[in-house]
């Protein structure tokens, strides 16, 4: 990890800053460490100042400050990151959102929320409880909702209810220059021009700094259930899920986890599971909806070999059986202790996954360090977790070199360098291949909205 | 309606057109005539030249010509644009892309197809016919696919399948310059930088020449039903979509009549429906959740006082459920014949629907010309037709107040000033008033991806 960058601000800005901000404005060392990382593999950076907004007029205060005197700064809120989006790499600002937790408005008859950008998922799943609706989108973490919205996340919910982009229908966003806008109004649907909420879904920070953000909620359903299903192999699981989502079955979750995921699990949380591919369901709906999408399912992974078939609609016995894949993070943490974790995650159109899974894992098999897949299989995407020796050069050399072909391997197969993790400082080097002429697309519009190249730089775009 | 204008194309550009395309290219007045108008309202203007383009190159190589002669170029596909979109107001090159009529792939296993912009939404439901999937987007006209992209359209299915927002997964894009971008991979989901395929989607023709979609598919139902539903009220229809979709009742289709239309339909098609506000319902899945779904929307809209249900899964029985829906748009014509149609739409948060069209029916009770209520009510979309003498400038002057108030109304409870018809030249003098600030973001992004303004010069954006 690199040294502690000196502060380097600009006296004249860190002046004007404490004069708006008092002591939200910060320059500690504790301050900057805490703003300098993320939950990524990547260096620490630190920010020259840690700025805390209470409100969009400050942010767009803090900007138009940044704006004027050329420093660069970022958007800061769980800190949960998984590419180094929020690592401050050229200095300046890191705008911490977190004191934005406002829960603005909750519309039941319009199923939508209005959140301040530094509320996060759980905060406001918590705050809907008595209403009988939830926000569906979950990522590991309990990200902030507006740093969610920059990274354009998803989660194990995606299958059914879609991502961030599909799921935020309107943005309150400061731009480079400290104007603010709205992206869109709240109609479930327009044809009304451009779709500023799309494009400012997903950029990180780089094309400007999101501070309210309008979600789509959803009715509870009025019956889970929970089944796992071991088969003999990876593809045999994928060719489940590929029949399951033709057939139209509208299923909540489908997970999958590889044999050494399970390896871990069992050993990590004392479980004895078959150690074999094994996919998770979960179903909602009525009771009739979700024993007959069970039954339907179950019949398809009878005959693709499935070799069991376990299932619930009881609260804590849907726990349990979901225990194995809410413990992996941990259990993979366990399997090497002291050791530095690299989640990276592709996405392929669902026809190449059985097929990049393959490679990888037969690329994985003999290496000093262990490895793990785990999959939001219902779209085609999945991660790859690898425990590397934090002092082994040579182990972060193959385990780059993996990742490298990994990436490369599923946009040939039409995918994606990331499904849900965002492209921070890590997937910039395969930004060129997967969009080829059309990052200069990019790069026109991050030159129209950000001139001067103050928004989280170093980030998305390849040099 | 305008006089033609003379072809005023240059010399050079008609020459290297006529090299490049032979007889594609045309300034016969006959041609000019046809891509000069849509199903809108609007002003016929001729295009200097009609370009009929059969690839992506083509079109690559057509748009580098007119940018080397600022000229004007527009695209045409079924000309069933309802605000002007595709009318070419300063003149220059009408780009005709049906000759791109090619499906280039169906993926089954993926639930996609890749088809060039001029395929039709029902020439690709026909090709799917052997598969059991289908394309559900439906705007009323067969409209191509490009076009619908372009526009942003949707349609009765949009409750369950969303637009063409949800549903484009990629697209192939020919920017001012020639150049040629393919907007995105075929991945389910992606955290890769810039949503582009997102901001070509809506833009109308006004950032780059949309040549190749690829859209997303869906496993055809096993069942589907049909149900009609009387109300007494238009609030009680709306209170009754309200708890159903709160519910998170996975209805297909659900559409409102007004009693006007409802006369209007049982006078041309010789039906005989209590003349008061419906709902048309369509349900799809198994039979038992059909059965199930139907069940609960019956006891909702009971309990709102609904004045009788009317439901079948038979096919024949449940056109005729529905023929009045269907019948609607030539029923209204057929009130006043010799009339001209002017249909607009808006689309509000639910919650804010009754008032909105309360508001509009108040407004138009009193109309020496006819008017009706269509909408697409589980989105908060609906449509006004109005039937308007074509010599009368008095009826077009009221007719133009009505609509005025009404999306001033929309735009005002948090609505949008068109929910799928686009902005055209129709609904160009409401953008600044819903989208404020933001209209310089999108004018951003107009001058960097067009600088010279050649792509559907006067459309979306205001002056």
């Amino acid at each position: 990890m690199n040294a502690p960058t000196p502060s380097a601000i600009k006296p004249d800005l860190l002046e004007a800053l404490r004069a708006l901000l008092g002591n939200r404005v910060s320059t500690s060392e504790s301050d900057r460490a805490q703003h300098g990382r993320d939950e990524s593999r990547h260096p620490v950076h630190l920010p020259d100042a840690v700025c805390r907004a209470l409100s969009t007029d400050e942010v767009s205060a803090i900007v138009t400050l940044c704006a004027t005197h050329d420093t660069p700064l970022v958007a800061y809120g769980a800190g949960s990151s998984l590419e180094g989006a929020l690592i401050p790499v050229k200095g300046g600002v890191s705008l911490d959102l977190t004191g934005m937790n406002q829960i603005l408005a909750v519309r039941p008859e319009d199923l939508d929320a209005t959140v301040q950008a530094g509320v996060t998922r759980k905060q406001l799943n918590a705050h809907l409880r008595d209403t009988g609706l939830f926000f569906p989108i979950d990522p590991g973490a309990d990200a902030t909702i507006g740093g969610m919205a920059a990274t354009r996340a998803s989660g194990t919910n995606a299958v059914r209810y879609g991502t961030m982009r599909e799921n935020v229908v309107s943005l309150t966003v400061v731009l480079a220059d400290g104007r603010i806008i709205r992206t869109r109004s709240r109609a479930k649907k327009s044809s009304a021009g451009y779709d500023l909420t799309g494009l400012f879904v997903g950029q990180e920070g780089t094309l400007g700094i999101i501070t309210e953000v309008t979600v789509r909620l959803y009715g509870i359903p009025e019956v889970m259930a929970a089944a796992i299903c071991p088969f003999p192999t990876v593809e045999a699981a994928v060719t489940t899920v590929i029949q399951t989502i033709q057939m139209g079955i509208p299923i909540s979750r489908v997970e999958l986890m590889d044999d050494r995921a399970i390896e871990a699990v069992n050993a990590y949380s004392k479980l004895t599971l078959p150690v074999t591919p094994t996919l998770f369901f979960e179903f909602a709906g009525s009771q009739s909806a979700v024993e007959e999408q069970a039954g339907i399912v179950e019949e398809i992974a009878r005959g693709e070999g499935a070799t069991g078939w376990t299932w619930s609609t009881d609260a804590d016995e849907r726990a349990k059986l979901w225990q194995a894949r809410h413990d992996i993070h941990w259990a993979l943490r366990a399997l090497r202790p002291g050791a530095r974790g690299w989640g990276t995650d592709v996405c392929v159109p669902i026809s190449a996954l059985a097929e990049v899974i393959r490679a990888v894992r037969e690329e994985t098999s003999q290496q000093s360090f262990s490895t793990s897949l785990v999959g939001h299989v219902g779209d085609g995407n999945f991660h790859l977790g690898m425990q590397i020796d934090p002092d082994d050069p040579d182990e972060w050399a193959r385990a780059n070199a993996i990742n490298d072909r990994m990436v490369k391997h599923a946009i040939a197969l039409g995918g994606t360098c990331t499904g849900e993790h965002g492209v921070g400082i890590g997937k910039r080097k395969f930004m060129r291949e997967e969009h080829g002429e059309a990052i200069e697309v990019m790069r026109l519009i991050k030159d129209a909205l950000d001139p001067k190249g103050i928004l989280n730089p170093g980030k998305v775009l390849p040099d």
